[in-house]
């Protein structure tokens, strides 16, 4: 939650003037990303009306050769009416430019905000928005490898060593070879893949009341288990309280939802379980290992690794329960 | 820069409920402000068309008694056609409401963007509206006084300790004791006094083009000597490369534009060399005793107090030859 490069508004104001989107009115830095800074950009628009754009700049952790992928996705989910921000393209053409040394992108504003505590309706309406991107990625002609898939969480693991997994919880080493252990010996093969978002939080979904106005922050892309996306998405959705209450009701609506728009095989059923553990594994991995990284006293607030070895020990403990219809 | 308090979709839908201005349509925390929490709210607006609004939430540093006059000044300076954010009041006309805790306050959105480096058209409309502040607040019925003033620098410098003084810099502590005392024997008395902003650097305008679209941030708004003022803005806006280099042509269109709406009197003229001086010894000491408190690696950006010794060394130098009309 930051922005870590000044842009004066006389460097906004020249690199706006490379698209044809009217002139600079206002410009705010906003808290939002931990990668990227990011600006909302008033512009005067090209016709009648005012215009708005989120401006991204790309600090670090992205591969500068990704953002093809990940603008190029933007641009192809909206094309097919998903509830995605268009890239903005410059003059020449150019999906990002070059600002200071580091790539800028310019994206369409949308409306909305972000849910704490999603109702049924809400979830359900998240479900749909989900097995939309999946079905109108099928046309998306890049690809891009899940570099925090299976392969990486022992790799995580071993970064993180046993020692510092027990200065966050003393549970945790046997915690996470078991399960390490587990899914090698159980993550599924065969079922359909596709692009996933991979990252579905309530922070990346704008909604209006009970509607998604949209998906953002697609910058964890990328092709894998196409039922993967929608056990992380109910990984992040359906608990309260840093993951120690698990909402029934709140699943049930998200699953009923994706499966209106893509009904899920029977494998891919059967695979749920499974691959929610898989989805509590990399939350948890990825959190330890910013947990170790980042000082106690420092001002970037560190998420909880705990709050997903709860959820993993709540899917591993309930199986296909948890994924049965809630009346 | 930075958004200290989470405040979910709930809460501000909420709190916007309780304000005559639509519904909640988006919300980003913003990074401005040092002691506030800042988030660009969009509404459905009123009537047919949409509106925005910055919330403000009233972390530290601000004595909340002190808020009525803050609040109380925008919409007095507001409707007295100064570009101003006026205050919204919500349903039972309160200018401001708690919410976590704490006070929150809703302000009008104002167009613009700050500018790094000015020209010396922009400089004039800046000295305009300065001048329009300081003739529209006469009839502002409340009164604060200037903590901050004269009396405070010896305070910050005792606090400062010699010691702290010259880890900044070597020569800091022999030029601080002569310059306070310089100072408490030049300073003027029965100078015209006014609200002043007291802190308008580049930051708190907002600008569109060559002209003021918004004076922001009045949370050091004082009564004070009115030339003052002009003498903060000055220090604040004429010059490049943290204090190194002055640039006459700003500062003469900055006075002129001033003298445009309130012509400075024969003794205010003549008092701006020591008003100056007092200026970067107020930024200066406020600069200093942040950067003590503040460790080096601190994600908050420190300040340099250098810069304002270095405008100080400057007016001492210069004298009135600062101030005259450059052609």
């Amino acid at each position: 939650m930051a922005v870590y490069t000044h842009l004066g508004a006389e460097d906004l104001a020249a690199l706006i003037s490379e698209y044809d989107v009217g002139e600079l009115v206002s410009a705010k830095g906003i808290a939002e990303g931990v990668s990227n800074s990011n600006w909302l950009i008033e512009t005067t628009g090209s016709g009648n009306e005012g215009a708005r754009f989120i401006l991204t700049m790309y600090e670090r952790r992205i591969d500068l050769a990704e953002l093809p992928f990940f603008l190029g996705l933007l641009d192809h989910l909206a094309a097919e009416h998903c509830p995605v921000p268009r890239t903005i393209h410059d003059r020449s053409g150019a999906a990002f430019r070059w600002l200071d040394g580091k790539a800028v992108a310019l994206i369409e504003f949308l409306p909305g905000v972000s849910i704490d505590r999603p109702e049924a309706e809400q979830a359900h309406s998240v479900g749909r928005a989900l097995a939309g991107i999946h079905l109108a990625s099928a046309g998306f002609a890049m690809a891009r490898p899940n570099d925090l898939g299976p392969a990486s969480w022992s790799r995580l693991a071993e970064a993180c060593t046993q020692e510092g997994l027990a200065r966050i919880d003393p549970s945790l080493p046997s915690l996470v070879a078991d399960e390490l252990e587990f899914l090698a010996g159980h993550w599924p093969e065969g079922l359909p893949r596709s692009v996933i978002h991979a990252d579905l939080f309530p922070d990346n979904v704008l909604m209006l009341g009970a509607e998604v106005s949209g998906l953002i922050d697609f910058y964890f892309a990328c092709n894998d288990i196409t039922a993967y996306d929608l056990a992380v998405t109910h990984a992040a959705w359906c608990f309260d309280n840093e993951g120690r209450g698990f909402r029934p009701e709140i699943g049930s609506a998200l699953i009923a939802g994706y499966e209106s728009v893509r009904p899920l095989s029977h494998d891919e059923r059967a695979a749920l379980p499974v691959l929610a553990r898989g989805a509590a594994m990399r939350f948890m991995m990825t959190r330890a290992e910013d947990w170790l990284n980042t000082p106690a006293d420092a001002l970037v607030t560190r998420k909880d690794p705990l709050a997903f070895a709860r959820r993993l020990a709540f899917y591993a403990d309930r199986g296909a329960s948890a994924f049965v219809a809630h009346p």
